[in-house]
C-alpha cells in the first residue's frame, strides 16, 4: 500500500471513530431526555442504538487491526491505532451505560411518579461536557485540552455522592419511594462510570500525542 | 532481536499478564472477605493492591507495546498483543470493581448491623469462577473453555436483578436500613460488572486463538 493512501486509511478511521463517538453521544443524549421528559420514545431509540454501536464497534476494530497487521506502522501511527482500540471500546461502554439509564428511566415511567428532591440535569451536563472535550482533544491531537477533562472528573464523583445521601436521607422519609430513589442513584453511578469513560478517552489521546502514560498520575489534571 | 529472543519475550509477557492477573483475583477475594467477616484489615489490603495494580497494568501495557513497535508481529502474534491489552484494561477495572466494594464494605462496617436477608458468597462465588476459567482458557489458548465463561454471565445478572428486588422490599419494611441495603445494592453491581468484565476477557482468547470477533453474537455462548 503506498504511503498516501495509508495516509488515508488513517484519516478514514479517526472518521469512523468520530462516527462512533457520535452515535455513543447521540444515545446518552436520548436516555437522558427520555429520562427527564418521561419519553418512552426516546428510551426505546436508545435500545434500538445499541445494535448499530456495536456494529460500528466492530468496524472500528478491524479496520484498525487491518492497518497494524499489514503496514509496519511506526512509533505515533502505532500510539494512534492503539489509542484508537482503546477508546473505541470505552465508546462501546457509554453506550452499554446509557441502555442502563434508559432501563431505569423506562422502569421510573412505569411507577407512580415521586417528588424526588433531585436534578441529575447538572451532572449529565457536565458529562456530556467531558466527553465532548475528549472527541474535540482527540480530533485536535490538543493534550492540554484532554488534560483539562481530567479536572472535571473529581465533580462528578461529589455529585454522585451527593445523590447518593440525598437518596438515602429520602427514603427513610418515604419508603414507598424506594424502587423510584434507587433507579435515581443508579442511573446517577451510570453517569459517573460514563465521566471515568471520558477520562479514559482524554488520557489515550495524551498517550497519542505524547507517548506518555498519564494513567494513575493525577497530579497531571491540574497541570 | 532474534526470532527465539522473540518468542521468549512474548511468553514473559503473558506471564506478566497473569502476575497482574492474580493481584486482581486477590483483590476481589480479600474485598469480598473482609466483606464477609466484616474484616477491615483486609479492606484496608485492597487499598493498598489498587497502587500495586495500576503499577502492572503500566508495565504489562508498554512491554506489549514495544513487542508490537520493535517486531512486526504476524498475524496470531499480533492478536495476542491486542488480547493483552484489553485483558489487561479488563483486569484493571476488577481492581477498581474490588476498590469499590471494599469502600462499601467499610460504610458498612461504619454502621449498626442489620439483618439482610441476602447472601452475596453465591454470587461471588460464580463471579470468581468465570474470571479462572477466562484465565484458564488464555493460558491454554482454550476457545471453547472461553465460551463457557460467556454461559456463566446470564446467571451472575440473574442474581444481581433478584438482590436489586429483594433490598427493594427489605427497605419498605425497614427504612431504617436504607443506607446498608443500598450498600448491598452497590456490591451486587460491581460483582454484576465484574463477571462482565471476565466475559470480555474470554472473548478476547477467543479473538486471539481464532481470529473471529465473537462480541455481540451470544448464540456462540452455548456451542
Amino acid at each position: 500500500m503506498p504511503r498516501i493512501h495509508y495516509q488515508q486509511r488513517l484519516a478514514e478511521l479517526k472518521n469512523k471513530l468520530l462516527a462512533m463517538a457520535a452515535l455513543a453521544q447521540q444515545t446518552l443524549g436520548c436516555a437522558m431526555d427520555g429520562y427527564m421528559n418521561g419519553d418512552m420514545v426516546l428510551l426505546h431509540h436508545v435500545q434500538e442504538n445499541e445494535t448499530a454501536i456495536n456494529a460500528a464497534q466492530r468496524s472500528v476494530d478491524e479496520m484498525a487491526y487491518d492497518l497494524m497487521a499489514m503496514e509496519q506502522p511506526m512509533a505515533i501511527d502505532l500510539r494512534f491505532l492503539l489509542a484508537v482500540i482503546k477508546i473505541n471500546g470505552d465508546l462501546e461502554r457509554i453506550g452499554d451505560q446509557s441502555v442502563n439509564i434508559a432501563e431505569r428511566a423506562a422502569d421510573l415511567l412505569s411507577r407512580p411518579a415521586a417528588d424526588l428532591p433531585v436534578n441529575l440535569r447538572q451532572m449529565s451536563d457536565l458529562t456530556e461536557k467531558m466527553i465532548r472535550f475528549a472527541l474535540q482533544s482527540l480530533l485536535d491531537g490538543d493534550a492540554a485540552m484532554a488534560k483539562s477533562v481530567l479536572a472535571l472528573d473529581d465533580d462528578v464523583d461529589q455529585m454522585n455522592r451527593d445523590i447518593h445521601k440525598a437518596m438515602i436521607a429520602m427514603i427513610q422519609q418515604k419508603p414507598q419511594w424506594t424502587a423510584q430513589a434507587l433507579s435515581i442513584v443508579i442511573i446517577s453511578r451510570n453517569l459517573e462510570r460514563i465521566a471515568d469513560h471520558a477520562t479514559n478517552i482524554a488520557e489515550d489521546v495524551i498517550f497519542w500525542v505524547h507517548g506518555a502514560d498519564v494513567r494513575h498520575h493525577l497530579s497531571l489534571a491540574t497541570d
